[in-house]
């Protein structure tokens, strides 16, 4: 019998994208639904970066060096030299979006049988390149009623075993938006020096820290060898079409090893990679602006939220997602339901499920993630509905 | 000790580029160095297909769907009925570059231990594919005295073990420019249904047959659950900067496996199908034209190649790569040589050892690949280079 291989059945479908048909099913039926459930901004891709790859001007679409453009490369290291990193464009491989810095990262550190901790709830597609890099994902759970702060450092040395080879966080994070505090970072940073660990950092939403500053994972000095950075332009940016992201390390052997992955694709995306340059060139008050929109969306929600009966929602450091605790049996049931069975004025809400960002079976069950990537007045309309929802579903609990 | 990944140290480097070290010192020292070591077609990508993207207006570069946009999808129907393959949309993911059709394939498909047998020589990165998901390659010879036509159905079946689980063409063949007639496919059909094995078909090439017409892997109708077909637009429209593909095949267990890869890695670059669905809108006599100047470029560099003394080229019925045999004792110093060692006219060549397109070790040392993506006038000069190099090379044997 001709058969897929046990790794395409264990890989995970993606939690949020299987509300899909639910809600095209509600469109079709004249329902507005808000999709607070993915993480697509709003926010206008800015027009000197859509600009760079409309002025683009060649007679052949070229591969591009498999690390990336050269010019562009030179361009990260003044974007990460803003941020405190100090990297040699040497140091960078130009990757298709963060997914495939996360791939690399896996591939060239990683094999079949390791493990890896990741603080849960996580980022749901952690452990689509887990199951194909054949390695095991060992979930430390952070709680919502802390906010979903770092568990602590005897915690997660528990977790670690002789198999262990590294701890990944995302910082801010996705789902829970929580930012790691600098003290946070020390203790990760010593713990992967005491264990020999990499530390993978994605840091998609490095500018969107709403009151303290970020720390970076490049900041650790002392664990320069074990840190690699996986990062995007897809947020920062509002580009996730544009598939463009990095994969840095000052760790050489590292460095070589994601390099011939890259060689082995070819090239990352040429489009995109112009606007990557030209957006490193944008005015310093960008982030400025963007920011301030997101964290008045960020207040928004996280005040309406906590102003329903029932609901808990920690005030989110960074990023734009808010993670809410429902008075709900079943989270997977209630989003399917307020996509199949509801509506309010005409509407209803998109929301992702929690029980695909944690590892743990039977954790998350009444949690939700929210994305702020809808104006302010929309907002207010969603959260009206949830609202409303919670009054009338007939799985709610007290 | 912090180590990579046993993975990351198997992960060969890719033989074509480097020699690009040598390339940089040579044109250093100012001489014109003619690539015929790389597929980076010099013909002008459509300028329709450039103005799709340049003419691109959206406020938001959003992620596309997981599978390509339904539009690019539906576009790609009317493309794959021109060419006599039937096919809906949905049996269609667009992937980042031909590279991610192979990596998706592999990925559902086969496990860690599971062979996959492929003619020899190959395309390079297959071997890199083969070590990201753990798989073995398992070699069958190939010929340059026969043209590198098929192996005889029993060698293929020499080589099936309990293990295998697929074989693997590329056709018209990179790095031979073999294509395989509808005789040999039907041989494969027979011994994939037979035994029961995937049919990866690597069809890059497609348009670019210059006698003999073309035979898909998914003109098989008897295996159409077997045949998996790995596309590219890089190629076919000069637009290997793009990074578009496809995975296209009628076994839904197999689409839906690879679909959760796809998701898992969020969209395909959005640009670059812009273009690619402005491509199928190309006037049909688009790639006549096309092949007439790739056609011309083969005759030139054959004929040119086979009255060279002591040299042997095969005329390849496909794409645009042509393998020779020289006078040599060995392609890698060769290759190297002509780089860092001679001139003529002020001007060498580039071009690559074919030892990095054989799995078993010793093949291939006396051979390489030339690629002719350069105009007729280049091809001459480059041969001229050849020609007098191979009068003058220490390592000439006879």
């Amino acid at each position: 019998m001709l058969k897929i291989s046990h790794r395409g059945e264990m890989m995970p479908a993606s939690p949020i994208r299987k509300l899909v048909p639910f809600a095209e099913a509600a469109k079709k039926k004249g329902i507005n639904v808000f999709h607070l459930n993915i993480g697509q901004p709003d926010i206008e891709t800015p027009k000197s970066c859509l600009d760079a790859v409309r002025n683009a001007d060649f007679n052949v679409l070229e591969y591009s060096h498999s690390a990336g453009n050269e010019s562009y490369r030179k361009k990260l290291v003044q974007y990460y030299a803003k941020n405190n990193i100090h990297v040699d464009a040497s140091e960078i491989i130009v990757t298709t979006g963060g997914s495939e810095a996360i791939l690399f990262g896996f591939m060239a550190c990683l094999d079949a049988g390791d493990e890896v901790i990741i603080p849960e709830p996580f980022y749901a597609n952690y452990n689509g390149f887990a199951v194909q890099a054949g390695v095991k994902v060992v979930p430390i759970s952070s709680k919502i009623e802390t906010g979903f702060d770092l568990p602590k450092m005897e915690e997660i040395e528990k977790a670690i075993t002789s198999k262990t080879k590294a701890i990944v966080i995302c910082n801010p994070n996705n789902p829970t938006g929580y930012l790691y505090s600098e003290a946070e970072m020390k203790i990760l940073e010593a713990i992967v020096i005491k264990h020999n660990l990499f530390l993978f950092a994605d840091e998609a939403y490095r500018e969107f820290c709403y009151e303290a500053k970020h720390t970076s994972a490049m900041h650790l000095n002392g664990a320069e060898n074990n840190v690699i950075l996986m990062d995007t332009i897809s947020k920062r940016y509002s580009a996730c079409g544009g598939r463009i992201g990095a994969f840095v390390t000052k760790n050489k052997e590292v460095l070589n090893a994601a390099m011939k992955f890259a060689q082995a694709r070819l090239s990352p995306p040429y489009y995109a990679q112009l606007l990557g340059e030209a957006a490193v060139d944008l005015p310093d008050d960008y982030f400025d602006i963007t920011k301030a929109e997101y964290k008045l969306r960020r207040d928004t929600i996280v005040e309406r939220l906590n102003k329903i009966p029932g609901v808990f929602c920690p005030n989110p450091g960074g990023a734009f997602y808010a993670m809410a605790r429902l008075p709900i049996d079943d989270c997977d049931v209630f989003c399917q339901w307020l996509l199949e069975s509801f509506s309010y004025n005409n509407a209803t809400i998109m929301l992702a499920p929690a029980t695909g960002f944690y590892a743990t079976a039977g954790l998350g069950k009444n949690e939700v993630r929210l994305a702020y990537v809808l104006n302010v007045e929309s907002i207010h309309q969603a959260i009206d509905c949830l609202e409303k929802a919670l009054e009338v579903y007939p799985g709610r609990v007290s």
